[in-house]
């Protein structure tokens, strides 16, 4: 697949997880190995002390990693998570939020990727949560 | 604290956690060391299959685990997700889901809890997320 | 495979990971989708306080998770670790430390397995460790 | 403390982990936030396969992580080992293996750290396990 047919597969894909757009969430880039999403802060999607959900986070460094993973492997098969851990390393404080998913490991069967979210206020950003995810490529056709 | 009063404390946290009432989730069950969210499927909540977004499983399972540390901790304190890991054991298919969760060590700053989310379709119900998670007390005053 | 030659072919696997025996652990227990791994405490197994050392209770915990996941795998296939989490609840002190490996859920490629260490002093045993693990079977034939 | 004082504490409680003198583990580098641990390939230590045993691997990376965030912290706590998470990228074949342990987000009861595990076979090295980790800082007067 070529580098614009993988990034029109990864647009589609992204366009099917309705969730993306519920939350407001956006591709920001697509590139061999590294996908990142961003979310404008938005005050019906947090906790009890009015930052934003760690499942929001969760979500959104999540696809980023499943779509990372994606433009490394095959063009026939789907990208399900396998699983997932995420350190909370401050109160995601911010106005924007950047979800950068990047591959350590591709494998024919099982890719690891790191995924890290910043919370950015003006030109501002902090690394808010860390992710270290196992995703598994399943053959469609 | 009575059981009655944090029962009402873990009620208006819940109520003050934008993102519950925004995917449609509801506290069912609160008791001590143990709480339950449950969420009826929406289809705006989901990824590119048309199953429920992990993010959003997530979302639930860790309030569900954050309040049944709390029903362990101190009345003054407040309770955040120091980090967690999810394993996802098959798709989530289903009308309406469940996630408890459960104390399994509780201590003076730090709480270990299991997670589960449950899917469930008519009276059938499968295992399809499972959560290891740490929180932390807060000393809030 | 009859129970008798899937417990006689995890015996024959353990006996030949040299790490158990360095570390004077014995297999203690083979029943379909649970294996439980003894260890005696040995000072030479330490950190920096006299505790068993958490890479050691992970060594145990480990290999009882493969093992139980090998309980409901193919013939054919060896078990790999994928990956874990572990958390530590207490001080590992004891006399005699048992690692439980149960199956949460089997796949025809990955396998979830929940471990549990505990430390036994006398008759009286604490749980000081848990952990969610990821397992992988590869075809061998 | 000076740097100087820091290394010789951590080459102090490096000495009484009683761990890694069985497992012939050395200290290579101690630098503020970051410590590396070495350890030659002994076929004692091995898992069914003939490759070092996952848990030798996590019990190096654990310590180097340990330290790193010792590093970090006050001079009169001790570091704990709350939790940690590792991937296993590819079989751990060398002759030499090399624990990273860096800090990625450094507080005053908990720090995070990423921990790498590299396998040597002569000049060329892989990157073969993955760790993220939470530590905690336990005050000891």
């Amino acid at each position: 697949m070529t580098n614009a047919a993988l990034k029109l597969a990864i647009e589609t894909s992204f366009g099917r997880q309705s969730l993306m757009s519920s939350l407001g969430a956006e591709l920001e880039e697509v590139s061999p190995g590294e996908v990142v999403i961003s979310l404008p802060f938005r005050s019906d999607l947090c906790q009890q002390a009015g930052f934003i959900h760690a499942g929001v986070l969760t979500a959104i460094v999540d696809s980023a990693c499943g779509y990372a993973a994606m433009t490394v492997m095959l063009e026939q098969s789907e990208v399900l998570t396998v699983e997932y851990k995420v350190n909370f390393l401050r109160p995601a404080r911010g106005e924007r939020f950047q979800a950068k998913g990047r591959v350590l490991k591709a494998g024919k069967t099982l890719t690891v990727c790191l995924g890290e979210v910043f919370a950015w206020e003006g030109a501002k950003s902090q690394l808010v949560a860390m992710m270290q995810a196992t995703m598994i490529s399943v053959q469609t056709r």
